[in-house]
């Protein structure tokens, strides 16, 4: 078949130009998570921020409307880190043990392939009041709320109240924020350190979960 | 016996120049601690505290070193406040039941009574390094060692390992931070919204109790 080379060469600029503009839109986050080591969200300014990115400050706005934008991008970006991060972990409904081994496993894999994102997150969740903030606080009580519904899946649990899973699921989601506060802020880490914080966290859940057979809904 | 006026007159001076300046001193750490509802520390100036606290700016040095120092100050007094909490709570070691619905309720109380210092406390923990920061996390770590311990004299936990009572320890202050921050968020706090916050707060300790009947430390 004959192709029009014109609509071939129109077609793959194009392609081209979205791919650009995907890339540079990528700089920004990156260049925005990078600082957040030391400082908040808040602190950040549009310009040191395109300058990280190599762009001009004005071409900003072809991107996101303002920093707050750009922010609830990044929050976006991190959540959807932990929400595979829960799938994963879904597709292995073994045993609670290995559940919660196969769980702690992907959370630390994930926090240290995408640290700035989660720093930026466990952060930037308590530092304050703002559209970020708010983003972040909207987005995990949605996730709590997944992972009260998928608790509630468990044999064990089929009997609790959609109240006390929501309990279960936010003690849950703070022990896990907890986690990646410590992984996070470990300066350099090396196997040990983050095997001693996963350790941690395994048990943790598993007293956790130990607590359910114990409880009696009411 | 005879008074000398004049003794008397210059020790009732000096009280009064001793209470003048503690008067000075808690009135910058409150002057602090107010404005930081939507800001961090790091973005209070020396400058707005002490105008805030009706003192010259130049005066700020008969009182603190800088403003961290005067940060660190702050920390020890809202972990003063939490240690009382804790001692009260310890001081009726009924059944574990009573234990946490004590605990929860003066948690209740001693954070909407010291809300500016809890919020400090909670919003600082994790908004970047620094000497305040540090300051948070070291007294964390010890206040999560000393729960260790109290846990360690329960006769359920007396053959626990210690790493297993400092992790079932840092649970704890995990979970209540969580409540904690949940409390200091609540615009405008009423008896119902802390009730259900305290609810949650009494569930999730409960949940974590009871996980240890079934646990095997090992």
């Amino acid at each position: 078949m004959a192709v029009d080379t014109r609509t071939l060469n129109r077609v793959t600029t194009s392609q081209t130009r979205q791919e650009r503009k995907q890339r540079t839109r990528q700089a920004l986050l990156d260049a925005a998570s990078r600082p957040l080591t030391d400082r908040t969200f808040a602190g950040l300014s549009l310009r040191e921020v395109t300058k990280d990115a190599g762009i001009v400050p004005t071409a900003f706005y072809r991107h996101f409307d303002s920093m707050d934008d750009l922010g609830i991008a990044l929050v976006e970006r991190a959540m959807r880190s932990l929400r595979t991060m829960i799938r994963e972990a879904r597709q292995n409904p073994a045993t609670y043990d290995d559940a919660i081994r196969a769980s702690v496993h992907t959370l630390h894999t994930h926090v240290r392939a995408n640290e700035a994102d989660f720093r930026f997150l466990t952060r930037e969740r308590y530092s304050g009041t703002g559209p970020v903030q708010a983003a972040i606080a909207t987005e995990l009580r949605l996730f709590a709320s997944e992972l009260a519904i998928d608790l509630g899946r468990f044999e064990v649990l089929s009997t609790w109240s959609s109240e006390d899973l929501r309990m279960m699921a936010d003690l849950i989601v703070t022990a896990m924020l907890g986690i990646v506060m410590e992984m996070v802020d470990v300066r350099s880490p090396d196997a040990d350190a983050d095997e001693e914080i996963a350790a941690k966290a395994r048990k943790q859940l598993r007293l956790i979960v130990l607590g359910v057979t114990s409880w009696r809904s009411r």
